[in-house]
């Protein structure tokens, strides 16, 4: 795993959100040095990576200065944060990740945005983002290798973080938009339940898919970020021996040997000082990611009809491809796919009823050597269409010195509990990153 | 104040949310009943109450007959659910209360709709709102006497739940619009933290103040609908004798003697039992709603934008008195109106980190004779601003005969504490609603 550790000149683009905000607090560091060495590493970098969609330097400035002026507004005071750019902004252009948007200003911040900037943040710029988040890569490079893939969708956020542009930024997960590019560039990654985080203001939100999460390096910004957004309390870890499920999914056929290997080290590790108790998912789950596909179509050709009306030739080929399994879809396919989905959820209710958490693939391989081809989300979808929130822990390298997570499910609404239960596992597990075999 | 209990053939419109999803998973009653019953009772009523702006018997039976087939999709299955027309279904006209938008036909559902219907909830119609949920009334009846006010904006859906033709109803408030209908029709109402239910797919949102929330008869279906939505886990009681806060607020000269007289009962009755602590709000509230109606008027006109560039002419007095000052706000205005709220909700944090929560009144008076003029809502803007959850319960009755409620108020996200702490107060007060002297 390649050592990213560079700095902007006074080093500050280094600190976690969580170090940031507490020197900002001491009056250690000022918000505008740590904005200009985040923007100095952006400039040094981005050439390279094409992670961003959107910065201004003297927009970013302007708010940190303006922070620096006056008291605290809350926990991320000064503190950058980049921005997914499919989340409207009303001071910074937002583009959903289409050439029909390039340009657009929207008029009003996301609801999440407004959150953030109510705590003090400071509005970094805007991470790119495939057309409309679909899973189309567009060139984004992973900083660990060049070559390999960030992930998809919220490419942008994963590599301007994974390479010290800003601390944290937001993501959203439709299939496996969050955890996986987390887990490629080595973060932690955080996706919420689907009502976990606000989604007010979302434009062509897709009601019962779109989640948003965010990723950072530090374990410890997970609760700040989510506490900004949500004024959530943290939860105490596990005092007693945590029961954890282990679940290798219906897909584990998709895993490659460092994800097999990686879950037995997790488990030898874990195993000493958790129970553990293999997760097999009920016959339900027969078919659901056929289930996960129809209602992605559905949703997503309604949330962008009048864009792929008028404009789907000039549309990536996954777009392309929605619309035509639309012709064959019927309401009534929808009905019997939600009805599915609800049945495996309180299905999944039931077995995680008994566990404080499922540990599982976070994808079906370490960062693949990958820039064009649509990748493998089947370790994502199946839990973003449960709902439930899912964390990833950089806890492994792969064969080719990529970096490896490990997931961590929770059941719905369990946001706190599960990010404590990942903290321990994160602990569990060490800082250093285990290396898994060719 | 009357007795509204009258029934649909059945009866069945007479139970709770928490009794009906009881009665529908044991089998004993079918959602298509219960749902017939409702209906029955609309068509009776809504002719004088005008509280609906869109119900389809046939949309809302088939709904109920599809529950009754399948097995229980969750904690709502079967069970009636009405929906402010400000949020957008699927299946059925969104007008936002505006002729602009008449017979509008949105795409998707607004996220907090989708999340009900996962939760097996009936969307039984939409409850009439003011025009883009501004404070001009718009004809809608109080059902304990059709002369006064149900409040605004959520009229219809407090009106509805209080005549017994829904258990529940989902409101949103920029102002007051969830509590004062609430306290005006004798409910419960919950407004959540700003951020404490999903706002996904809301159209024209006002991101730092519409804020999501309902009303119902039971207090039991507050936490019912909340986890339908949310997910959330219930919170115990307070266990130990409570802290609360008592807050008369900088409008306390607003407050009509039958408000004060309810909250010196309050106090006479809670202090048995609790701990009572006066709060003065301190000097940073000066002018407070002046900045409220800074906020509410850049993001009111920032949502409304192309709607009110347009067909401004043909709106209400609120829209064009929005618009007129709009013309002398600057940005550095709502700049600084934003950082005065920041530091007000920073100082009531610090207040309410010592308590459990505050007592304070949910409106200045009972429901006032009056169909037509924008009513006062100075006890609301003010915490609507502060983004913690207020819940308002239906303990007086006042001079008119009209019901008063007590507000409880928590901080930003402590929504599952602050609705266990209202519980404990409304047991406190008692299940008949106290006589308030003329």
């Amino acid at each position: 795993m390649a050592d990213l550790r560079r700095a902007g000149p006074a080093g500050l683009n280094l600190l976690s959100a969580s170090e940031a905000a507490a020197q900002i607090a001491a009056k250690k560091i000022t918000s505008e040095a740590l904005v200009s060495d985040c923007i100095a590493r952006i400039e040094a970098r981005n050439p390279a990576l094409h992670a961003w969609a959107f910065v201004d330097r003297n927009i970013a400035l302007a708010q940190a200065r303006a922070r620096d002026k006056e008291p605290s507004r809350g926990v991320l005071h000064g503190v950058p944060v980049g921005i997914k750019d499919v989340l409207d902004t009303s001071d910074m252009p937002t583009a959903y990740g289409s050439k029909l948007y390039a340009g657009h200003r929207p008029s009003a911040d996301t609801a999440c945005v407004a959150l953030l900037r109510l705590a003090g943040a400071v509005i970094l710029g805007k991470t790119a983002t495939t057309e409309f988040a679909t899973p189309v890569p567009i060139g984004v490079r992973n900083p660990h290798d060049l070559e390999r893939s960030p992930g998809v969708s919220s490419s942008g956020s994963a590599a301007s973080v994974a390479d010290y542009h800003v601390p944290a930024a937001l993501g959203t997960q439709t299939g496996g938009s969050v955890i996986r590019p987390s887990t490629y560039c080595g973060l932690f990654g955080y996706k919420a339940s689907l009502a976990g985080l606000d989604r007010g203001g979302i434009r062509q939100l897709r009601p019962t898919l779109d989640t948003l999460g965010f990723m950072v390096r530090a374990f410890d910004d997970i609760g700040l970020i989510r506490r900004a957004l949500t004024a959530a309390r943290p939860t105490s870890t596990p005092t007693r021996r945590p029961k954890l499920g282990v679940c290798r999914t219906p897909q584990w056929s998709m895993a490659k040997p460092e994800i097999v290997q990686a879950l037995e080290q997790a488990e030898r590790r874990l195993g000493q000082s958790a129970e553990l108790v293999p997760v097999d998912l009920p016959r339900e789950f027969d078919g659901i990611l056929d289930s996960f596909r129809i209602i992605a179509n559905v949703e997503g050709a309604t949330a962008l009809e009048t864009e792929m009306r008028d404009h789907l030739d000039g549309m990536n080929r996954w777009l392309k491809e929605t619309a035509a399994m639309m012709k064959t879809t019927t309401e009534a396919d929808y009905e019997r796919a939600q009805a599915h989905a609800i049945r495996c959820r309180n299905a999944l209710l039931a077995v995680l009823a008994g566990l404080d958490g499922i540990i599982t693939p976070a994808a079906s391989s370490e960062s693949p050597r990958n820039l064009t081809e649509i990748e493998d989300s089947s370790f994502n979808s199946l839990w973003t269409l449960m709902h439930g929130p899912c964390i990833t822990i950089p806890a492994f390298t792969g064969p080719n010195g990529m970096p490896v997570g490990l997931q961590v499910v929770g059941a719905i609404g369990a946001d706190d509990a599960t990010i404590a239960l990942a903290g321990w596992v994160a602990r569990e597990l060490g800082d250093i990153p285990q290396a898994l075999a060719a």
